[in-house]
Formats: C-alpha cells, structure tokens, sequence
C-alpha cells in the first residue's frame, strides 16, 4: 500500500509500503521496546480521510530527531476492514474517528480521562500519537490502511454511514483538531460571553476560534501575521482580527475590539517555533506565552494547545534546545494567571463535538477551509501548508470523499 | 500609637505613628489615588495578633521598592474597636481575622471570588494587601491598631470569644498562611490519597504540608535546604523531607520515598528567592518551578502560592529584573502539567479552616511553630526570620496572648 | 407613584403608593423585623422595563398566601435617580439591570455565590425577592420607581446608555428569565453536542430553550400542551417540539426526534402547578419530575428552575399543600440522577448573558416573544398570560421604550 | 466449589457449585441475553475476601424478585488465578480489589467515570454487579472462585503482596462500603471544616462518617435509632451521634452539637427501608429524605448512596411498591438544594481509599468493625447482621486472612 513518509528536512514523498497486521512491527522510530507487540485488540482502517497537521510540520522541518521513512499522519478517519479477536463492540464497516492520542484503556490516566499521557503505549513516557517520532512507533495513517490499537476504546463510531459521508470533511476534523482548538477554549475558561483572544490563525488557531464562537463568546479575536489567514478567519468564522505585522500594541488593538486593553480568555495556538510581534520578527519562541499573559484579565486562565517540545535542534539558543523558554512568570502571578498544557485527550470531547456536527450546530470544515487531495499530492500538501496557505489539507487515499 | 516601619535594607524599627481612621491618609508608599478615600465602610481593630511574613521579608531584604517608613504587616487579628456607619453585620466587641487580600466585596472579581484580585482598592493594578509596596498604601497591621475597609465583606468573625483566645495561635494563621498553603494544595489538586511534594519548609510550605495533611494525603514529602526546618518538619507535621544539601537527585529521593520518582501533585512554596540545589548553590530563581515539574507525575497539577514578581531590583540578571524566568514549559507540556499562581484568594477558605481549628482538626500553631514576640521585639523577630530559624513569629501587641 | 398592586385571586389593579425611600417601611406583606430598616446601602431606580413572570402568577391565582395590596414585581431594570451615602461605585444616570434576588454581599452564602439564599435580606429564612410573598417585604418593581438595596453589590450597571436602550428588551430578561432559563440548562449539565428535554413552553421554558442553543446543545426538545406556544418555540429558537396532547409516550416522541428514547440533560420549566400529560390532565405535580426522569440518560442531571412550594393552599390534597409529592425517586436513583433545584442565583450569570446580548450572540427578546405594554395595562397583560399566550409581557412605565 | 446461595426469604446456604469459567453460564438469576457470553478479557480470582453487604438483605429479606439458587457476593477481593487471553496487564499472582459495579471500559459512560452505569454488561439497563437480581446475572463472589470480566479495566492491583495481606481488612472494604460512603460525602460537597449528618449507622453509614472525618469535616453527626452501632460510631470513628429513639427533634439535637440546627452536608446512608423516626416507628421510606433535607443548609447538598428501587414487592403502598415516595421537595427547593443519587461508580476512588489505607491515613476496618468468617459461617453472618450488630462480615473463603 502507499503511505507518506518523512524524508529529511522539506521533504517527504509516497512511499510503498507494507499492508499493517495486528502487530506493531519494526520500522524507522519504532520503539525496540514495542517491536513485535501483539495487537488482537485492535483494528485495520481503510482511511477515508487523514489530515495534515501543524504538528507534522516540525517533523518535516527537520525541527526534530524523526528517522527518515517514518510514515506521518496522526488525523485518522476510516472505514473498519478488519477486526482483531478482542474487539468486541466495534465492528466491520464501521465508519470512524480515531483519537490522534493512542490510549490502552486501561491504565490510571485512561481511567482519569488523561488519554493524551496513557501509561501503557509508549515505552519512552506518558503520551502517545500515530506517526510521530519519540511516540513509540505506531505508524502514521497518511495511507491507504492504518493499525488502530484498543479499537474499542479508541474509536467513535458515526450512527449513519450515509450522514457521516455527507459531512465527512467536518468529521475528519474530530480526530485532532478541532478538538484541540475546543480544548484551548475549555482550559482557558471560555464560555457563554466571553471575551477571547486566540493567538494564531493557523488550522488549530482556526479550530479554536470557532470553538469559542461554539461556546457562546462575546468576542473572539484572532492575532496572526499572515493577512490571508486572518481574511480567513473573518469570512468564514465572524472572527475579529489583530495584524501583528501592523503598527501598535497588543493590548491596544484588543482595546480598540473590545473596550478595554484585556480579554477574559486567551489560547495560545502557536507555541514553540512562534516569532516576535511585527514584520520582521525572528523565531521567538516565548513571544506568544508572553503576550498572552499580558492580554488576560486578572484571575482568567490560558489554554494552551500550542506545543512546546522538550528537545528543539533547530532552536536559537541552548536553553531553547532543551524547551527552556524565558516566560514572563512574575506577570502571570500577580494576575493570579492559571496555565494549561499538553496534548488534548481528544477522547473527553470528540463525542460532543460529533453531535454538533450531525446536527448543523458548527461548521468546522468551512472554519479551517478542509481542501481535499489525494495521496500522491500529500508532497505538494505539505509544501502548500508550509507556504502559509489558509487551508487544511485533507488526504482521501481511496477517492471516496471525491466520489 | 506604635508600629513596625520598614527603614532600609534589613532595618526595621518601631516607631510612633498616628492612630488610624476611617479614611485613607497620606505616607510613605501611599498611592496618590487612595490619599483621601474615605472608609465609612470601614472598623478600626486593635489587633490582637499579627505575624511576620515571609513576604515581608522580600522588603526586609531590599528586594522591592518599598519607601522608608512603610509600616509593614498584613496579617491581622483583632478586636473591633470603631464601626463605620456602613458597617451593618461587624460590631464593636467582636473578635475577627482580616484576610491579607483587601477587597471591595462590590466589583466583578470579588463577586466570582477572586478576592486577591479586587479591581477597586489598588489604583496601580488588581489586587491588594496592607502593609505592602505597590498595594495601594493601606497602613500595616504590625501596630498597636488598624483600619480594615469594607469590613462587612472582608472580616470572618469568631464565634466565641473565650473559644477564641484559647486557639489564637491557630487562629492568627487564618490571615493569610494556613489558607496560602491550603490553597497551594487546592490548585495542585491534593485530597486523600494523593502523594504530594512541597518545595520549602517556611512558614509557607509548613502550612502546606499541614494542609496536605488535613486534605488526607497519603504521602506528605517536604524539601528544602534548613535542616532544622526540615526537622520541625518531620516532628510537628508527620511529613517526609528531602534534604536538598544532599547528594542525588530529588527524583532518587523521591522514589525512595513513595517507591516511583514522582508525585501526583506538587507545591511552589518558595517563589523568586530560590536558590539552587545542592550545598553552595546560588539563587536559580527558576529552580523551583522547573524541579516541581520534573517531580509532578503527567496530567499533574502545580500549585504555586510562592511569590513571583514583576520587578525585581535585586535580581541577578536583567531578565529576572522583570520577572523573566528560564523555565522548562517544555517539560511541563509534555506532561501536560497546568500551573495556577497567585495570590491565595483568602476568603474562600478562611471560614472552613477556622471550623477545623476550632473542632480540634488541626494544630496549625504547632504545625509552623508560632512563637509570640511582643511588638518591641518586631525588630528581632525579623532578624531571626531571616536567618532561617524554624519558627513563625506572632507579635503580640497588647499583651492579650501572654495573658 | 403608580404601581401594580395584588387584590385578590385573579385580580391585581393599578394604584397609587408613596415614591420609595432609602428605608423599608410597613405595607402590605412586610415582615415586622423588617420594618424601619435603613437602607443607605440602596438607590431609587426609574424603571425603564419590568416584566410579568410565571411566579408571580401563583400569587395571582391565590395559590399562596399573599396579602391584599402587595405590590408586585421583580424583573427590574432601571435608571438611577438617586443613590445612598453608602453607595461607592454605582452612580446616578447609569442603567442597571437588578437581579430578582436580593442580596446583601456580606454574608457567608453571598460570598459563596448563593446569592438566591442570602441570609441577611429575609427575617423568615434564607432567599428574597421583590414584591413576594413570604420574602420580607421589599416593595415590588411593577411601578414607576423601586428601592434596591445593597446597590454596589446587586446591580449590575450597562456599559453604555445608548446602546442598552437599543437592546433593552433584550436586556430585561437579563433580571431573572434568562438567567433562570440558563440556570436550569447549566445544571442539568447541558453543553456543547447536548441532546436537552425542556419542560414546558412557558417564558422560562423558552428562554431555557433559547439558553441550550446557546450553549451549544445539538437537539433541544420542548414539550407543552399549548399549541401556540410550541409554534413559537419552533419558530423563534429553531427548538423541536412535542405536543403532550398528543397519544404516544414521551420517550417515543423523544427517540422519533433524536433516534433513542433519552436525552443527556432535561430542564424543569413548570414546577408545582404541573398538569397531567394528555389532553384533559388535571393538575397532577410531580408529573414533570417523573417524566424527566424518564426521559434522561443514565448519569444525567436534571435541572429544576420551575417552582416548588413549601405550602400551596390550593394543592388537591394534604401532602401537596405542604409541598410533598409522590416522586419516582427509585427510577432516578437507578439511573444515578443529580437534581438541582431552587432559585437562580442571577448574580452567577447576569454579566456573561448582558455580553451575549450586547454582541449579538443570542436574541432573548425574540425568544420569549417580549411585548411592550403599559403600566396601566398591567392588569390586561395578567389576565393575557394567564391565558396562555406565547408572549412575556414587559411594563413600560415611563414610556421609555416606547419612545 | 462453595458459594453462599439465596434459598427463600430470610435463608440463605452454601452450596456447591460450578467452578467458574471465562463464559458467563446459565443460572438463577442469569439474563438470558447474557448466556453464552464469552469473556477473553476476563480472570479468575481466587478470593481472599469477600463482605456480607447491607444491600444483600434487601434481597435475603425477601424484598426483590430475586431467584432461588442466585449467588451473592459483590464485595470481591481476591487472588488471580487464570487470565483471559485479552487481559494485557493484570497477571497471575496479583492481589487485587474488584468494584462492585461490573464495568466494561468501551462504552460512552465507562469513558465519561460513570462505571455505575455501563451500558454493556446489563442487557436490562444501566449498571451492573456481581450476585445480583436484575443486574444480568454475574455470579456472586461469596464464593471459593469467582470470573470477573474486563479485568484490566476493573481491578485494582496492591502494588505490595505481603503489605497487603498485612491490611486485608482494609482493603476488602475498597470494593464497595469504603468508596460508596465516601461517594456520599463527596456529592454532599463535605471539605475540610463542613459539618455533617449522616443519617444511618449501618456499615455504610460508618464508611461515610469515616469518610467525613478523612475529607477534613470539622463535625461528623451520626443519627441511628440502634444504640450499639451509635456506640461503636462514637468509640470507633470519633464521632457524634444522634438516637432517633430519644425524644426531640433532629435539628434541635443537631443544634446541641454544632450550635446550630443545620449542617453544611448530610448523606443518606439508609435507603428505601428507612423506619420513621422514633422508638416504635414504622416503615416510612422516605423519612431519611425528607429529614436530611430538614437538617441540610440553604446551598447544600445532599449525598443519598442509600439504596432506592424501582420495584418494591414488599412496599407498604402501590406508590412505593413501583418506587415513589412522598418527598417534600418543595422544602428542599426552597433551600436550593442539590441531590445525588445512584451507585457509587467504585472506580472513580478506589486507587486514592488504597493508598490513604496503605499509608495509615484511615481505618476503615476498625470504623465498620469488620468481623472475620468462614464461608461454612456466612448464613449465620447473614443473621447476625440482620439482627443489627455492629459488624461488617468478612468472609475468609480459604482462611488466608486467618492464617
């Protein structure tokens, strides 16, 4: 079968490779600690959608230590073509979202509901994902077929064939992203009426935007330095923006949206490789912390979906090498600021946000302008994406969201 | 009338000063804007207990921009002697603790809680406290007498008199320490069964070590560099402690502790004056919060009651000069840690941590070893509180404790 | 100054009363310990809106004990005409929207955020409000003028006049209907990708309706037994509807709706006076208790804003008119239900709700079908609502809005 | 093998039975949907302790439709001794606690925390336990033996074997008493320094005041009319009682303790048997309700882990017959109370109950009296309990905690 792999730094191409069984076999980043793991809990999808993420992006930037031919994609959607003999609920045909967190199910932070940090999935620390380097091994889905472990818990099933193939751009959105950018709003206290600023107005800077207009927001302002994302975000979220290459302070323009120089909420939708505020600003990976806790009202909270890495080769300094930034620390406590970090446990939300979907409340393919491909142009996806384009790419290796 | 003033680095001396009234005058440290504010909501307390404060000491030491002749002191213990006309439910006669945190009971944080966030008694920012640089100009406590504004709001009055005295050195702690700590332990997430890891054996971290106690954790693991604290530690609170003069690392000691290398759930009870590990380590104002999160198991919480400031005079490098701090975040979102900082919010807690004093629950006094020092001797105390003894000073202004 | 007075059942007419004061004096329903309390705390509102509620209709229909000449009325929002000494930060000229509940802010439960039980405003017991009975005797807001006290603390003021008055029918359900309707849905757990059962189509089951869209929910679902009601519910909030009229169960008109017989959360929007299900029902009280019961998922909650009283002289039988109904709690009890009932504390969510509105986020007025009428036609609108029209009547009484 | 089988009303034996299988075979008692059913993901365990629980007398009273020949046991703590083939991390050899509520880890409500309610392990509803009528038919673990499905999901592994065997009495009470008294006082909101009724000094009462007095209440209050057990709650756990059978009202006894007639918190640890109050009362179901509503402050809450059913063949009336009791929730509304019900979801607390009980931080066994016997004893265990003593019957099947 065809998969997408990492080549070196700017490069990835469609590589063939071997159909997946129920076992996670030895391959480039697999953990020597779960070669040969027996899987009969799992699943073989035929994917119907895989998305291009924001976070594959620092793989092939060359930002990491990913191994050349490991196979990328951690936004799986499918069909179920196989079944291991320990699934019991989920069955052939069935039409699915696969959480981009791998999670057993049955460790204590499975069972607290942190499936972004389960114990049990990968042997290096908490926390997993398909198609990431340091994540234990478990092979990418940006294929024609992909190895889902612990199906039952993993995987949300759509009611209706039919219906989920109608909005399966949207759907294809609930295996990491939109969920991220809900998590972002949620962490950070958005609610009916607030005032939120999402720093960012990439495809997760989309998704929590559009998370915050879920939520019932007053305002939601997106800040960005590419003006045809910021565009984006207005047209077709109802976003107010902030154009950080423009003239003038943060909190000013906030002022000038909202009344007053703070919003209540604030998601950092950038995170490691953010740059400085104004038009030629060089990488300055705290930018982002920083100002946010500068545009948040006392006693709000700050979600912060963005990631921050704890190995950087690529960064400017050593302390940044090591994922040790300079954060404003004495401004977030005297604003009595609380902070939340991490993988989104994709779990705790995909459910609801599924429904909302069914049911017309969002429209989240439209919020991140889902652009479909096929697998053989995943290269030119990614250099796409890494122009700054304001679109999220969406793979269908089967042609059947073309169908 | 007399009272503590703050006079130059590591000097403090008691001088006379005018008997407080129910309004705002001028003096040193007094913001412009507050000159003249008129407290008709306000009481006058002779205060029959008032302690010496960790934070005092960031003063004390030359760390602020605190003027000459600032009388010192937030926490406040009293008895009602005037009643402002707005005052409905306080009367003349009862005895009362005032929580550190000044708030109006009238604005939008103080409504939602967020008492150490009040937006109207500060000119210069949220939040306030008396006795303290950059807080308003709110007279100290250390003193024969003190206004407390908006007493209706911000006092918690003791039921019994008699019952009161007899648990004053328990009491006096519910200004400010005991819920301080207890909040740190409520943010981290601490209740029974939790193992727990809090860093600093001050008064601070002592209080929430007791908390963690009361809060029913299984494990009670204290750290610092004082060994006579760390023995008080052990005696008074039944904790575990880590010396952190010693050799290995504090995930070594930790696991030797609770049989894994990290805790669910850690307190930051030191702030900016942190030092590094080891014997002869110099101040590493980051110190603490990156080894909290080294400790602090995935999907932990951090709870971080130790101060953080926005300017720091004294610090060792221009970053820290402004509360710039080289910090792990890295690592914390890779174990998807959150953070809540902040001022402790003391009337959420001060009613029911009262009830637990009074019912015999916890021996707070013991747990910090309150020792009482007559207001002569405020000088002195402050000079033993900074050479580390293991002791948290209660000056007793009008001989009532004695007696 | 003019205002509606309560006479006797189904009789309430206009009369002339004494303009308010700064003190609570004798009248009709006052409780004696109240009389000749001082209220510098308090304003003199003008009002520009105050509406007719489903409560007060119990009292119309004689079904409680109110006295004849009480004046009636607690959904205020008004201009301030004059202000106490004791009132810091609310000024004359500013546009307030006051919460049903009276609150002094200086109690334990006002400090909690229970603001529907404070215990300083009622002699009788904890929780008060305008105009009703058994609540200590503040003069209601169906006139041209009412005393709030406590003005810091209660009132919340608009940002800006012009803009208020633009949206003032919106913004007068700000006092207790909307608040409340959101209340019941946030209790019973609804959030995004919710499916919500709301009984009955009343003005607070329609702004409960109106509330769940806010939030987000998937499907929301009204029952009622009048038919004009459910068409506006369907056309002004897009809700679906059941008619309880109509032959077939509950749960099966639910699972045609939403493809299985139980919803994630239900509202209880009637309360005491409940009727029967099916075309000639008698009243029958604990029916919407049971059948939300019914009606909701395993681990649901049930939010319970509709009224249930502690004496109703009217019941049908001894237990009723003490307030004890025959509840399937056994049915509740295996489906580990959580029920949340009493007043809506609308301090917890006045602020958030007037931000949606001023934003445009939600279009209350539309919801509730809010109609202007006079404040001489107050009696014509009793009358009216009592008939069951879809429409939530609102008294202009200085011709405000209308103009 | 032997297992403790209901005969008829008031008889139970031990019988030999079957050896357990990983298949669920057909029974007394079995769901016909059920049998046949295959469980991989299952072990045995050998029991090493296993409690007569207060919910067994409602069946051995003959107060539900269980069948002759039905095995009971739902407190299981035992040894694994044969592993199903889908059973990743569980081994053989390991001690560990099963909750009651069979659960199976895939489902919406194990996903969301709610194991009390799993959708697939009762083909009737919601929720599921071991040796229980209508719970679909999982053989009881009063027994030699006993299968417990989804074993890495369900059970709770000791991490130490011979410091376990050290406090087995403990940790027997993990399965369902310890954590279902502690679910009371968590939903009744009890924290450090609340005051608390609990109503009911069976063993679950005992659990719950134990509880109380580990969560940091400052008053625990017991009320039972069995003078023994009342004794034992005041000796054993340190708290105050009530007898029901003495003259005078609850709140003024409650006055006599905490100076006042209410408590921040009350549990109902009694149920649907609940006996009025009074030396020679009768049966009166919903006495416990309605009291603890009576004694419970305005805001709070109310904890009822005390069972109700939705069918009472031995019910006094129709309505309670089908499980509706005449509750006077129009006072309850008028407090703004809140209500939880339902299963205790065992698994939400056993990890933190172990290790407060692994590091001495309660005695649970010494607060319920745990009682040891052997499986040859359980009948008469069943009658002694029945007859009111203050013990909780430990079974020894093998007489490892003997020895």
């Amino acid at each position: 079968m065809k998969a997408v792999a990492y080549i070196e730094p700017m490069k990835v191409e469609v590589q063939d490779v071997e159909y997946p069984g129920l076992e996670l076999k030895d391959g480039p980043g697999v953990n020597p600690a779960n070669v040969g793991r027996k899987t009969p809990h799992g699943v073989i999808l035929k994917l119907v959608a895989t998305n291009i993420c924001g976070s594959d992006q620092h793989m092939v930037r060359g930002r990491t230590t990913a191994p050349p031919g490991l196979i990328l994609g951690h936004e799986i959607t499918g069909e179920v073509v196989e079944v291991g003999r320990d699934v019991e609920f989920i069955k052939e045909g069935d039409l699915v979202s696969a959480p981009f967190n791998i999670a057993c199910g049955r460790c204590r932070m499975c069972k607290e509901g942190h499936t972004g940090v389960c114990l049990n999935v990968n042997p290096d620390r908490p926390g997993s994902a398909y198609g990431y380097v340091d994540m234990g091994g478990w092979q990418g889905g940006q294929a024609e077929y992909v190895m889902v472990p612990y199906a039952d818990w993993n995987l949300l099933k759509f009611p209706d064939r039919d219906q989920a193939m109608e909005k399966i751009l949207d759907l294809t959105m609930l295996s990491d992203i939109f969920p991220t950018g809900y998590h972002g709003c949620v962490t950070a206290g958005v609610t009916t009426g607030s005032t939120v600023y999402v720093a960012g107005a990439g495809p997760v800077g989309l998704a929590a935007a559009a998370s915050a207009q879920l939520l019932g927001a007053a305002a939601v302002i997106v800040g960005d330095m590419n003006a045809e994302r910021l565009q984006h975000a207005r047209d077709a979220i109802g976003a107010e923006t902030v154009d950080l290459t423009e003239e003038g302070s943060l909190p000013d323009k906030i002022e000038q949206i909202v009344g007053e120089p703070v919003v209540d909420a604030a998601v950092d939708a950038v995170g490691f490789e953010a740059r400085g505020h104004g038009r030629d600003a060089g990488e300055a990976p705290a930018t982002v912390l920083n100002s946010i806790m500068e545009v948040t009202r006392a006693a709000g909270k700050l979600g912060i979906p963005g990631l921050y890495v704890t190995g950087d080769p690529g960064a400017a300094d050593e302390a940044a090498k090591e994922g040790s930034l300079s954060i404003r620390i004495g401004l977030g406590w005297a604003k009595s600021h609380s902070f939340t970090t991490g993988q989104c446990p994709v779990m705790r939300y995909h459910r609801q946000l599924m429904n909302a979907i069914l049911r017309d409340k969002v429209q989240i393919a439209k919020a991140v302008n889902a652009s479909v491909i096929s697998l053989d142009d995943a290269p030119q996806g990614y250099a796409q994406f890494d122009s700054g384009v304001a679109k999220k790419f969406v793979i269908d290796p089967h042609g059947m969201i073309a169908a």
